[in-house]
């Protein structure tokens, strides 16, 4: 036994106590006659002393010695604090150090084991194990563990049976982005690695398995992108029996469980909105509802005057920003140039300031009287002291580049509080949607997802039209959720890779697996996944998911600690591992 | 909602309830005038009832073409059953039926959907998710949810923070059997997919996160084996600041925990034994000791006489078989060639029957006396009644044939009983082990694994000799855990590799971002892995883990119900790719 207690947890009623601590020596003050260190494990932080009267000499010198991040055991006395830090759960006592062993020494680290630390992001990530050593990295990933359990708990008492899936499995159409495993053992086979666990689930349904889950790794080798990881981690679920209603209240409940268990906030029923509603509204898809700024439409209002510009729009929309008249002349001209951005696109941007007095003065007052005006203003529910920003062109363009203006400005705004859950179900998603880049429909959930009853036979006449049975949960404007009410027959599964374009050979040789299971009695079915490194960071009040996960990896998909991946030498590496004939 | 209630809940209580159910049609019997049919899902049975006088004929007629394993969903009354039957929970009441409606009908499965099935095992991989319908099949995932679930409870409540490592690392000398994974959208990288999470587990301790655990899938690129999955699951545990005695307090608290929630047994403490002494009484690393039949070394007794067999061997060595001295002189020739056989691979086998007058009569009586064979009874603990078998010659080989007799023998005794649980530590095992083929030392657990205090010296003298901290957990004659503390410093770790045949180069090369990290303040730390799918299997009282996993690969390491991997065609893939345009 290293110690009898952990860092963290003596307290004045434990005075007198003889002890032992294990842990690492955040810093130390040497006043000569005395020597104070606060020794720091993964529960606290407990002061030691060494003083001149009461040490013998020997350990002076040797507590002198001791530097930043060594590793060491005492054993001493647990005695009142001469100076108490009541910001310290065991900062009423200290202990006065009889025996010291120093376990382990250190190199002064490269940055600062504190909250806020002096290293950059890439040093930290290269030193990820002193990193973690930092509160808020080890905070947040107790913080995941913590809300795995509950999702694990909440779904096992509601039935849910967690069951493993594959990790090795044939390569699917989705094969472009597969992860392609050559077996040197088994000559010629390859396997994949799972973008996601879909069939299998679906053939647990069809096996009787009625409600299943899985926190599971899912993979995809796609160019790497600032905080994407090429492995991330999803809650996969699946229930038998289900319409849609029933997925919604299920899922409901656990989100709901889980911000009421980690935060204590009690939310009542999350609001639903049609995927048509929520690009009307919000100009998107996962809109951020913790504020308003919701979209008015201005074709009717501002059409068919003199300003062309908007006369050759598809679609005229604005947003009215809460208090935004406070905006200077200069800051309205840095917002425009920052929709005119190509990572924005507009073109230009009209507003129009609503003077605390009810007049309007806008950037084309000589195309629009105050009347004009006061309808725009209605039309985006924009009162005194706000600002009307408008945009127009391509519809899906212009809802594009006004939500990202929105989301822009309530970020400024502090609109987008991170301790604040509005979470939003976004249903009735399109079943297809159309590529510009092939010319062609693509099924926009997946190609298992089902129509919506009797929208079957539009397929044919028109695609674009047909609602699915598909929906996502929205948290503070991030997609966290995902998922359908499965086809489960093999007729309409088929009829599906008709419409996206497989020959009979090309589905049945990918998907038979599925279809053919679907004659031997497959139940309706469906289901949700959630990606859990997400979701953990937004219940985190965090925008990034990167302190989530123990061993991110860098923008070049390598392990931010270890080396980079090199190509394979078989003989050496077989010379290798016979050395070391590795075992667990 | 297609179900008010699911099928293994109505009681006698719930009659006259109107109820909706839903699931597969197990069986019907149809007498004309009356139908019954047995409706089946995850969590029961419940009997419909149709009849002449009271349903319509039309549903009548619907409900006489139902065939087994269709789809349905019914409404009706709970009404009390005429014929009870006690063996169902739900035996008292059927369901009068007044609304019909098929969900999907089912070709007829190629195998029965009942506890004794009469398909065979390719047969029932082929279909697993017709296999799965099965109650053993069913029950054993829900039996490995349980489990999980308890490991994770348990750890949880004692601290553990379950932590997520990377399945994407860079490839180690374990290389020869790491299965290795090109990126082709980052071209040039590669990947390994772990063997275990073995340096990670460590690293995290660097990183101060104190006690870790993950249940996490590992993987092995080997000959495939009947009963040897590629991918595999494993609980990974590892500790700071603990000696071995922490590390097994600990996970013999785990696993009394799970042997008490599952099978309500209370263990008391689990013995210990060397691997010295498990070698010497059992001949084995991972003795069953459900039951006796230990060694008895007979070299004293045997030797010295005329029977140059023994007298040349380097081991003598018997066991009693108790009740043994029933087998006639045909079966103990059968006992004979079972041990000649080439897996086992004896010369022959000495016998001596201890007869119920006291007597003894042996296969060597020429040799040897009543004297002598009373000794060899008193060595091996033989009995009036027994049977003792002995085989000589080369020690290890000796030890390993007698232990796979000894075990044969009680699997034939009816020894080795399935709800019997009997645990076992054995500790000190050798630090390194002599490899035949390639002339050298290896290490027995791995590489990081620390000598015992103070033995480090023997390594340059005595290599084989050195023990090391290492320890494997036991169970009914199964290695289930395994593990060792480590080593935690620079110097240590650079002297293993020395000796393990690594120059100063490859050491640093592969492992020297572990070592780096130790000088930054690593504390002592030690772990253990489970095999999550033996300890699963071995709990649920079988011996073979297929049935405990949702889609066991065959022998030729595929997924039983999906055609074989291919060789990827990039642009076959990346068009098809296009035309899902997979998401979730």
């Amino acid at each position: 036994m290293y110690r009898s207690h952990n860092c963290g947890e003596l307290r004045a009623s434990d005075e007198a106590k003889i002890v032992t601590l294990a842990g690492w020596v955040q810093k130390s003050r040497d006043k000569g006659f005395m020597i104070w260190v606060d020794l720091r494990d993964r529960y606290g932080i407990t002061q030691l002393i060494f003083d001149e009267e009461r040490t013998p000499k020997e350990m002076m010198q040797q507590a002198q010695k001791l530097g930043r991040e060594f590793v060491i055991q005492v054993e001493g006395e647990v005695i009142e604090r001469a100076s108490k830090n009541p910001n310290l759960p065991t900062g009423d006592i200290e202990i006065l150090v009889s025996k010291l062993n120093i376990l382990n020494t250190a190199k002064l680290p490269p940055f600062t084991i504190e909250d806020e630390t002096d290293g950059g992001e890439e040093l930290r990530m290269q030193y990820r194990y002193l990193d973690i050593r930092r509160n808020p990295v080890k905070n947040s990933l107790i913080f995941r563990h913590k809300v795995t359990q509950e999702v694990r708990n909440y779904l096992s008492k509601n039935d849910f049976i967690e069951v493993e899936t594959p990790y090795l499995i044939k390569s699917t159409p989705e094969g472009a982005r597969d992860f392609v495993v050559p077996s040197r053992m088994n000559e010629g086979q390859f396997y994949a690695l799972p973008q996601s666990p879909q069939t299998f689930k679906q053939l647990l349904m069809v096996g009787g398995m009625d409600k299943y889950f899985q926190i599971v790794k899912c993979f995809r080798d796609e160019d790497l992108r600032a905080d994407r990881q090429p492995e991330f981690t999803q809650i996969d679920c699946e229930m038998a029996f289900v319409e849609q209603e029933d997925i919604l209240n299920t899922f409901e409940g656990l989100t709901r469980h889980l911000i009421k268990e980690i935060h204590g906030i009690e939310i009542a029923d999350f609001p639903r909105m049609t995927f048509d509603e929520a690009m009307k509204r919000y100009g998107n898809d996962k809109p951020d509802i913790r504020f308003g700024m919701e979209f008015g439409e201005l074709n009717d209002v501002a059409q068919h005057k003199d300003f062309n510009v908007f006369n050759s729009a598809e679609l005229v929309v604005g947003i009215a920003v809460p208090g935004g008249n406070f905006y200077s002349r200069k800051e309205i001209d840095k917002l425009i140039d920052w929709v005119k951005r190509p990572q924005v696109g507009a073109l230009g941007m009209v507003y129009v300031r609503c003077n605390e007095d009810g007049t309007y003065k806008s950037s084309v007052d000589k195309f629009y009287n105050q009347d004009d005006l006061a309808k725009w203003a209605d039309a985006t529910n924009a009162k005194a002291g706000d600002l009307i920003c408008v945009l127009s062109g391509n519809t899906n363009k212009v809802r594009a580049q006004l939500s990202a203006l929105r989301m822009e400005l309530a970020e400024r705004l502090g609109l987008r509080k991170p301790h604040e859950f509005a979470p939003l179900w976004v249903i009735d998603f399109p079943l297809l949607e159309w590529d510009e880049d092939t010319n062609r429909y693509h099924a926009m959930h997946h190609p298992f997802t089902s129509p919506k009853p009797g929208q079957i036979e539009l397929l044919d006449t028109n695609p674009g039209d047909v609602k699915a049975n598909a929906y996502d949960l929205v948290l503070n404007g991030n997609e966290i959720g995902g998922g359908s009410i499965r086809i489960y027959n093999k007729e309409t599964q088929s009829l599906m890779f008709d419409h996206l374009g497989f020959t009979k050979e090309e589905a049945q040789a990918q998907f038979g697996f599925l279809m053919n299971a679907f004659e031997y009695g497959a139940p309706p079915h469906g289901g949700i996944a959630f990606g859990l490194d997400r979701l953990v960071a937004i219940l985190g009040g965090q925008e990034t998911i990167r302190d989530f996960i123990a061993f991110p990896k860098n923008n070049s998909g390598r392990d931010v600690m270890i080396d980079a991946p090199a190509p394979i030498d078989d003989d050496q590496l077989e010379e290798l591992s016979l050395k070391l004939n590795l075992k667990s």
